[in-house]
C-alpha cells in the first residue's frame, strides 16, 4: 500500500515456499466461480473465538454498556471495583436490556423491577420476592480486557481458556505509537478481509496515493491462515506526505519495503518491514458482526507505527497520518458497502475472482466459519 | 404509586376476599412460564368494544380526520351541523382516503373524482354519473362522542348498543380537575396493562419519586376484570412536590391511602382513595392499537384529581403536576417499547412472571382478546 | 383540462366511430370489477420498448451516470468523444457499480480494481492480468439519444431496431416552446396512465382551476392504443391566468377546443387543438419503473406550447405556466401515491371503475404488459 521496494522475502518470512506465476494472478477461471460451494456472504462468523466488543474506555466504572455480537445482545458491566463482566443483555423477567439498569457494587440491577444479577449471571435479588424463591438468572460470557479492548467469547465457554487472545506486541512496545481505529461498516465481515488482502485495489485510492502498482511476490496458506507479500511501484502521481511519514522515501525500484497481509482466523494483520527487516508498521484488525444477518460489522483496529530516530517527529506528524488513514478507510468503507448492497440485491454471490490469494482467503473463511447458513432475503 | 399508608381495604372494596401470601408474590414458577398457551403479544384486541379513536377537538366542524384501528383506516367526519360520523377511510372508487376529501353539508366528498357519501356510507353522488346508476358505498361504524372523546365500535355493529360506554363520573364532577393524556407508544397494548398494574415497577421511577416500596394488599378477579390494591412505603428519597400536591403528606406507616388498579376489559383504571374513603385520584385509560400488527397503540387517558379545600390551589399547582406525570409517563413509554423491541427480536414471549396479579391479568387479556393470531415475524 | 368548447371531433380525428352514451359514463358494473383477470398493479411494464432513462444533460462528457430500469442497474457513459453507451451497472469482478468508475477515452474503468469495459461491454483491461487472459464482460443495452433524452432498450436487443422511437415533432418545431418535466412518483406506472386519461378528476384540481366539468365526446381503441376526446365547461371559479395563457379565452359553450388523451403503449400523449384544428398544446410523457417491484416510476415528459402571434409573449408568461403546471402535477403525484399506498395495504386491486375509457385503458395495459407477475407483499 505504501512502500516501493524490491522484495527479499527470505529475510522476512521463512515460510512455506509457493510457486508464484510471473504475473500476480492466475489464469481466469470459469465465470461461475464458486459454483457448488456455499455463498460466503451467508457464512456466519465462528463464535468460538475471542472478539473485541468494546474499547475499554467505553465501559466506565460503575456503568453498564450494551453491545451486540451477531444479533445477540450483550451487556458489559464495569463494577465499582473496576472489573468487567459480560452477560446476556436481557433481564430474565421481562427481557428489557440490562444495560439500561444500575450498577450496584459488583452486580447489575434491572431498571424496571430491580431484579439483580452478579457476574456469573445468577439472580441475587428480586426486591419484592423472598431470597429463598429467587428465579433463574441470565447467561454469562467469558470476558477479558487486553490492550484497551474488552474481549468476549460468544461461543462454547468450555473452549474459552484454550483459545489464545491476540498478543498486541507493538501496542505494548514504546518504540511504537498506536492509533485505535473503529467504525461500523454495513457489510459482511468477509468483504473486509478481501478488501485488505487484495492490494490490487490501489486504483481505488488513486486520489490519496497516486497510481501505485502492487506486485504480489509470495503467498502462503496454512492451518487457519492465509498470507501474501507485496511490493509496490509508483506509476504516477507524487508520494503523499501522510505516506512518506512512515515509509521509505521514494526510491524507485531500489526500495526494499515489503508488506505482508495475513488473515489468521478471525483476525487480520498488515505488517510492513523495511529492507533491513525492521517492522515499521503493524496493523491488527477484527471485524465483529453486530446483527443476526451479519450485514453490519464493527471494526476494531490498532495501527502501530515505529517511531523514527528524531524524538517527537511522529507525534508532530500524527494528525496528518490520522487524516490520511481516515481518507483511505472512508474509501474502503464505501466500496465494501457497495459490494454488500450488490449482494443484497442479487441475493447471491456473483463474485468472479481471478486473484489466487483471494480465492485462498475465501476458502479459508468458508472453512473456518460457522456451520449454519445465514438466512437472508433478496431485497 | 404515590401514597404511604396502612391498608384498610374493607372500607374501600367489599369484594371477593383473596388469600394473599405474606409477601406480595408467589413462589417462582417454572421458567417456561406460559408454555402451551398462545403468545399474549400476538392476541389481537377484541373489536366488539367501544374504542376512543380521537379527541373531540381533533375533529373540527366541517372537517374530516383520518384515524386507524388495528390497521383499518377510519375517517371521522364532523358535518356542518356538528355531528360526527365514522366511515371506512377509503373511497369505493379508487381507495384513496376520504379524509383528504371535502365535507359538503352532512356528507363527505372524495377529493379525487368527487364521489360523495352520507353518514351511513351510502354513495349519494358521482358528479359524472346519473343518480339512478350510483355505485355501492363504504362501510359505516357506530360512533358516539363522550367526555371529549370520539368512540367508535369497530366490531359487529349489531352488538354496539348492548356494550356500555365508559362512565367518566369524575370528569363530569366539578369537584375534580381533569387532565387529558394521549400519546403513541410503540408496543402491544398488553404491555401497557401490565406496566400500570404491576406497581413493583416503582424502581423505574426512582429518579422521579425516590425509593417507594409497593405492597400488594388484595386482589380480585371476576368476569372481564382483574384488580389489585396497593399501599406504599417510602424507603428513601424525599416526597416530590408533584406527588405531595395530590396525596397525603408523608405519614410513614400511619398514612392510609390505598391505590386500586383495575383492568376492565379493554379499559384500565387507577384510583387512589384516602383513609376516609374519598376518591382523590381517578385515572381512566385506553390503549388503542393503530397498526394491523398491533405493535403501536395510541393511549387516551383522563386523569382526574380531587380539588383540595383551598380554591385554585390545584390550578396553581397544575403545571407542576403536568410536568411530573409527563416524566413518569415518558419512563413508562421507554420501558414498554424496550419490552416490545425484545419481543420482536425474540419472535416469542419469554416473559417469566412471578407476580400472581400479573399472571391473572395476562390470562384475562388472552381470554377476552380476539380469537385470531397476529401474524408477526422475527426481526 | 383547460378549454371550454363544443366538440367538433370530425375535424380533429377522423377515426373509428364509437357509440357514446349521453352521459360520459356507462352503467355501473358489478363491484367485483376485474374479477378473474390479473391484478393490473402487478403487471410489469413490457421491456421490449425504448424507455427514456435520463435527460441528455444529466450525462456529462467523460462521466458515467447510474440509472435503473425495473430494478436493473444500468450505467450510462458519455465518452470523451461525446457518444453515449449503456451497460449493466455492475462490474463483472465484484459487482460494484460501474457508475462510480472513471471514463477512460471510449471506455469505463471500475473504481475498485480498475477492470475496464468498452461500449459493447467487453472487458478490455484488468491492470494486473495479462491481455490474453481477460475475463468475460458485462451486458450492453441498445442506446439512442433523441430530443434531449437518452433512450435504452431493456428487452430483447434483437427487437430494438424494429421498434420505433417517439417522434417529438413539436419539440423540434420552432413554432412551439417546450418544457421538460420529470420527477419520481411512488406508484405503479398504471396509476399515472389512469390519472391523465380520466379527466373527471378535475375535482382534484379545483383549487388551481376552479370547477371544470369534463365531457367525454369520443373514444377509440385500436392495436396498442386507447384514446379519448374531451371538451370542458366551467361550472364555477374564474379561469386562472396560467391556463388562459395557452388556451381559448373563456367562451362559454361556443369555444371549440378539444383535448385528446392517448396511451400508445407504453407512452402517453395529451394534445389540445383549437376549433380550427391547430395543435396548441402537445404533451408527451413516459413513466419508467425504477425498482423491481415497479412501485416507483420516474416521469419524463415534454410539454410543447404553440407560440401565440405576439413574439416573446409566451416567454414572458413562461414562469407562470411553470408554476401552474407544477401545482397541478403536485396534486396528481400526491393522489396517485395515495392510490399506491392503498393498494400496498390491501394487497390487491379493489378498483371499482365506472368510466368505460378507463376500463379500456386498464385492459390495454394488461394486454401490452409483461407476462410475469410482480411478486409483492401486503404491507
Amino acid at each position: 500500500m505504501f512502500a516501493e521496494s524490491a522484495l527479499d522475502r527470505r529475510t522476512i518470512e521463512p515460510a512455506v515456499p509457493v510457486a508464484e506465476p510471473p504475473s500476480s494472478v492466475a489464469a481466469p477461471q470459469p465465470l461461475a466461480g464458486d459454483v457448488g460451494v456455499r455463498d460466503l456472504r451467508r457464512v456466519p462468523i465462528h463464535p468460538d473465538y475471542w472478539y473485541p466488543l468494546a474499547w475499554s474506555k467505553e465501559v466506565k466504572r460503575g456503568k453498564a454498556h450494551g453491545v451486540r455480537f451477531a444479533g445477540d445482545p450483550i451487556v458489559l458491566v464495569r463494577t465499582e471495583s473496576g472489573n468487567v463482566f459480560a452477560l446476556e443483555d436481557r433481564c430474565a423477567h421481562r427481557q428489557v436490556p440490562l444495560h439500561a439498569g444500575v450498577v450496584d457494587g459488583e452486580s447489575i440491577r434491572c431498571c424496571y423491577h430491580g431484579w439483580t444479577y452478579d457476574c456469573s449471571g445468577r439472580c441475587i435479588d428480586v426486591p419484592y420476592l423472598g431470597k429463598e424463591r429467587l428465579p433463574n438468572g441470565v447467561r454469562a460470557y467469558p470476558c477479558k480486557e487486553v490492550a484497551g479492548l474488552i474481549f468476549v467469547f460468544p461461543g462454547d465457554p468450555a473452549l474459552a481458556d484454550s483459545r489464545p487472545l491476540p498478543a498486541f506486541a507493538s501496542v505494548a512496545d514504546r518504540q511504537y505509537k498506536t492509533r485505535r481505529l473503529g467504525r461500523e461498516v454495513k457489510c459482511h465481515y468477509s468483504f473486509m478481509h478481501e478488501n485488505l488482502m487484495d492490494m490490487n485495489h490501489q486504483f481505488l485510492h488513486r486520489r490519496q496515493m497516486g497510481m501505485m502498482r502492487a506486485r504480489s511476490v509470495g503467498r502462503r496458506r496454512g492451518e487457519g491462515f492465509v498470507e501474501v507479500d507485496y511490493t509496490f511501484t509508483r506509476e504516477g502521481g507524487k508520494q503523499p506526505v501522510g505516506e512518506a511519514l512512515v515509509f521509505s522515501k521514494d526510491g524507485g525500484e531500489n526500495s526494499k519495503d515489503v508488506m505482508t497481509v495475513r488473515t489468521v482466523y478471525p483476525y487480520q494483520t498488515l505488517q510492513i518491514r523495511s529492507g533491513s527487516g525492521t517492522l515499521v508498521m503493524d496493523l491488527w484488525i477484527a471485524y465483529v458482526p453486530l446483527d443476526a444477518a451479519q450485514r453490519t460489522n464493527r471494526t476494531f483496529g490498532t495501527l502501530s507505527i515505529r517511531r523514527p530516530g528524531l524524538p517527537f517527529a511522529l507525534d508532530l506528524a500524527w494528525p496528518l497520518l490520522v487524516w490520511f488513514t481516515e481518507r483511505i478507510f472512508k474509501e474502503d468503507r464505501e466500496i465494501v458497502e457497495m459490494e454488500q448492497a450488490a449482494h443484497d440485491k442479487q441475493g447471491a454471490d456473483w463474485n468472479h475472482e481471478v486473484f489466487p490469494v483471494i480465492r485462498d482467503l475465501r476458502d479459508l473463511l468458508r472453512e473456518c466459519g460457522g456451520r449454519t447458513v445465514i438466512p437472508i432475503q433478496k431485497v
